[in-house]
């Protein structure tokens, strides 16, 4: 079995956000899809041991941000690999709420989308959700920034003169290229692959 | 609510195929991703009234093809636009069999995957499969066809001298867009949107 064939399955990426209680909550995403349209449900699937996937158990909502071609890649990697349970993403930050009170990210997204969970479905690792959409807005006419397109452009970074004489370690889970700007062994422990969201003992040196 | 705003959703396209008790059933969809990694579970929404949904029912089991970006349009219209109830979409070629018995479309495809169901959540119109990957294999190193790619290629197409003076539908539900190959008023009231399985009445005149 080639198992890296999954590799080929497109995905958008997606900042996704939640509020609990005054607490919030947010990590990057590519497992949103449109499952039906009428009424409009869409579904996205967060790993179990993601703090943003428990603050959505909680709440029953959360904030989709579609990311554009343009997004800083630095944004996602912030966003993304640092675990909630222990750092305030938004520390740094004033966010607005949307419809539904949870924190909106919009930089360098396209599209936002607010939306009111209505099933979970219980995997083994992750839980998927299934939500009502309660609001949607256009921000620009950008092309959206595909899964593949991220990676391809990493390793553009990668091989600039900056990288050069620094190892990359890979996420064995989702491909995900990290690209090294600090010394991979002096990331903290609970760093966790900004877009699955798997921890650090998943990656491996390429 | 902008409610295109769900457009922004990057999807691929798949061919997706069954076999039960000797018949076969596929068609189109552009509802794939990959839930969990331990197991591999691959997750698919289908459109209830669609054929190859209630094949699938059955059988518990289904190939997917992952499109590349070299994939023939026609292809996919020939699969998508024709309800299997009616019409042996598997009339005028042989395929092979996976390892579950499905039968393999490798036409433009880059990967196959081979899945057997192990949970099933029930939506209003649509059902999700999610399913264990059982078998995978890379066919070329092509990058995929992204849905966008292909609503893209297609308003190109409409574009061309032949297709100036036809009318164009679009499936109101997905973006498909009909390119008028045959005047839509002729065609069989049993036609559905190749990609999200929608009847003839979902579609307008853009």
């Amino acid at each position: 079995m080639e198992m890296n064939a999954v590799f080929k399955i497109s995905y958008g990426l997606f900042f996704i956000s939640t509020e609990y209680k005054g607490q919030k909550a947010a990590c990057v995403v590519n497992t949103v899809t449109q499952v039906t349209q009428t009424p409009i449900l869409i579904s996205v699937t967060v790993l179990k041991s993601n703090f943003t996937h428990d603050m959505i158990k909680k709440s029953n909502k959360f904030f989709l941000g579609i990311m554009g071609q343009k997004v800083d890649l630095n944004l996602i990697d912030n966003f993304g690999s640092k675990s909630g349970r222990n750092f305030d993403k938004f520390q740094n930050a004033q966010y607005e709420k949307d419809i539904l009170e949870n924190p909106i990210i919009e930089d360098g997204c396209i599209a936002t989308l607010s939306c009111k969970v209505v099933q979970t479905v219980d995997l083994p690792t992750h839980t998927t959700f299934i939500a009502e959409l309660v609001d949607a807005k256009n921000i620009s006419k950008e092309e959206p920034i595909t899964y593949a397109d991220y990676r391809n452009k990493k390793v553009k970074l990668k091989g600039g003169e900056k990288m050069a004489e620094t190892a990359t370690y890979e996420c064995t889970i989702c491909h995900y290229v990290y690209d090294g700007d600090i010394p991979f062994e002096e990331l903290p422990d609970d760093y966790v692959c900004p877009v699955c969201g798997e921890p650090k003992s998943a990656f491996e040196k390429v």
